[in-house]
């Protein structure tokens, strides 16, 4: 059996699994072909060719109808543009769907996003499948039923809640993943570490080879690992009300950075920034040591994350002026009334949100990552 | 007090009451205030001038900031391109709105879906009150969580549910309604009668003056009746599984009576012809008595709806073809794998589903419509 661990995401009744594992293709197409007798599989121009096209020919084998609905990959294309596009396509179809027909993504975090949205919402809600394809969305973007798109005015702010019926992980087909994406899903295990479970930070810089080489039983391991820290905090707190917002730790600064640079830095790149600088704050009120504070940056450095502005040399000017990401900040969908919420580490595998992070402490966060 | 009834929506985790009454517009005010510090009040060109005006004054009145979005009014404009542009107006507020921000519909069944959906899906869910300002968004579409736009495939093919936080319906505001938007409303509230209230029938048939001249007593002793019927019915069954489909009596020949017409005549007529469509083969059937099919016409005839096609001269004729009405019923997103069901009565104030009408039956039907 090529499934390494299955990891149950325990919503009241939307309960599902994630099913992690190497060379699962197959798997997958006998799954989806036995929970639908009809699929469409949304992908991208970069997925297509690379592994949808492998998934389509596993379903086909496994009895179910097909059909592809391929959009431009990229970041610039998860908008409603394309949202409209795909959702003309789905349900123009010759054979129009119903509510029985199954949506499966396959891609990465746009795809797993705007497919997701259009499922929540053709039919008001159909089924929906999740075969990620990169190490971010395996760790990230597939548990939690977070789904949409980008408005003129902000990163995912039109979307909704819709939890997937299962998630499908393989992987093997990580061994196309470009270096810099790989860093993106290694920052959010990063994280993960951080809030939850200081022993998986250890075994992520023993590893680094290991997950640089794209070895699958390796990434499968911390594929699993991740998957149940986020499943378990995901099911305690589906709306984000409490504990979920841990999994923003390094994100407000993250997003601001990712906003004033024009999204020209990658989000991995610009959470472990914010990583670095939440960590900061933290060790600057003495929440955690402040070798705790550089172990968490020694970490990020070794997966080759930048650390420091100067990693990131293509950083633009605006996205280290302390006063605009202030500004951002404020306007952060998570800021209430104009109050932003940080959340801090209080040991290393702990964190809590703080309302009362001060101006002084933003500058020296910011100042630090300039230093 | 001029509330004559709350009815409570009872969904788990999701309930919410429903206000019912005359002169409401001070009191929704103090009630959307209580709820939120700022409201974003959604309505048409229609409604704006004449109630969300005084709604945003009692709004204000009762100390929350409000804003208002309006859009063109009309069905052609329940769709795509004013969803994103009301949500682009939203989004790119000066201030903009975060998860605290309240969105309210003022408006017809249009404005409340449309408004509903940009609820629904900005920031992934915003808090919605619902203040219906037509018959039909009062008996109908202000229960049940349903909103949405339409699609170029179809009617309400794109959208989510999306519970309100409350809604109140004054029937005062129905004395601007237009006769053809009354007989609307009351052609769902015969519906209701149909499937779950026969008494009601008779309260309809006894009051339809009443009704005719917007008694606003009347009227909102009718809608608080038929608000109660839906809420029940929608409790049961939030997700159209088992009994909800029962409200789908006369929608399955409405609908494709009302895109076969490429939309030119209104719903409640389609719906109507639909009703009559329903009776006649549940009386065909012997599921009940001719008379009560007769009853139920003549009730509709009485409210000054079309209970035979030559009753909508407007027409055309493809919206009388047996063949181009069964194969858009076929595509109806609520058949499955192409098997039509229908909701038929099985006596005055009860119905139930069945999947095996016959082509015999369907053309008796639509030949009975054009005798």
């Amino acid at each position: 059996m090529p499934i390494t661990k299955t990891i149950r995401v325990d919503l009241p009744g939307r309960a599902y699994e994630v099913a992690v594992g190497t060379d699962l293709l197959a798997e997958a197409g006998r799954r989806i072909a036995a929970r639908a007798a009809r699929a469409v599989i949304v992908t991208d121009s970069n997925v297509g060719p690379l592994v949808a096209a492998a998934l389509v020919e596993a379903v086909v084998a496994a009895g179910a109808a097909t059909e592809v609905i391929e959009f431009t990959a990229g970041e610039a294309h998860k908008n409603l543009d394309t949202y409209r596009d795909v959702m003309d396509r789905l349900l123009g179809l010759s054979d129009p769907p119903d509510r029985a027909t199954l949506l499966v993504a396959c891609g990465g975090g746009v795809v797993g996003d705007l497919a997701g949205f259009v499922a929540a919402t053709a039919l008001r809600g159909l089924d929906f499948v999740n075969v990620p394809t990169t190490l971010l969305a395996d760790v990230d973007a597939s548990v939690g039923g977070k789904t949409g798109v980008d408005a003129p005015a902000g990163k995912n702010l039109i979307g909704a809640f819709h939890q997937p019926k299962e998630v499908i992980i393989d992987a093997a087909v990580l061994k196309t993943l470009p270096d810099a994406e790989l860093g993106n899903g290694l920052a959010e295990c990063v994280k993960h570490a951080v809030i939850r479970d200081a022993g998986l930070l250890d075994f992520i810089v023993e590893n680094a080879q290991a997950f640089r080489e794209r070895r699958a039983a390796a990434l499968a391991d911390l594929i699993a690992r991740n998957v149940a820290i986020k499943a378990a905090v995901v099911a305690a707190d589906e709306r984000e009300a409490g504990q979920r917002a841990h999994l923003n730790l390094g994100h407000t600064f993250g997003h601001a950075i990712e906003a004033a640079a024009g999204y020209t830095l990658g989000h991995g790149a610009c959470v472990s920034l914010g990583l670095v600088a939440a960590c900061g704050i933290a060790a600057g009120r003495g929440l955690i040591a402040p070798a705790d504070a550089d172990r968490v940056r020694d970490a990020l450095a070794a997966l080759d994350l930048p650390v420091r502005f100067d990693d990131a040399p293509s950083l633009p000017a605006e996205a280290k002026d302390t006063n605009r990401l202030r500004e951002i900040m404020a306007h952060d969908k998570k800021a209430r009334a104009g109050v932003v919420r940080f959340i801090l580490p209080t040991a290393l595998g702990a964190a809590e949100v703080f309302d009362d992070v001060t101006d002084a402490e933003v500058r020296a966060a910011v100042a630090a990552l300039d230093g």
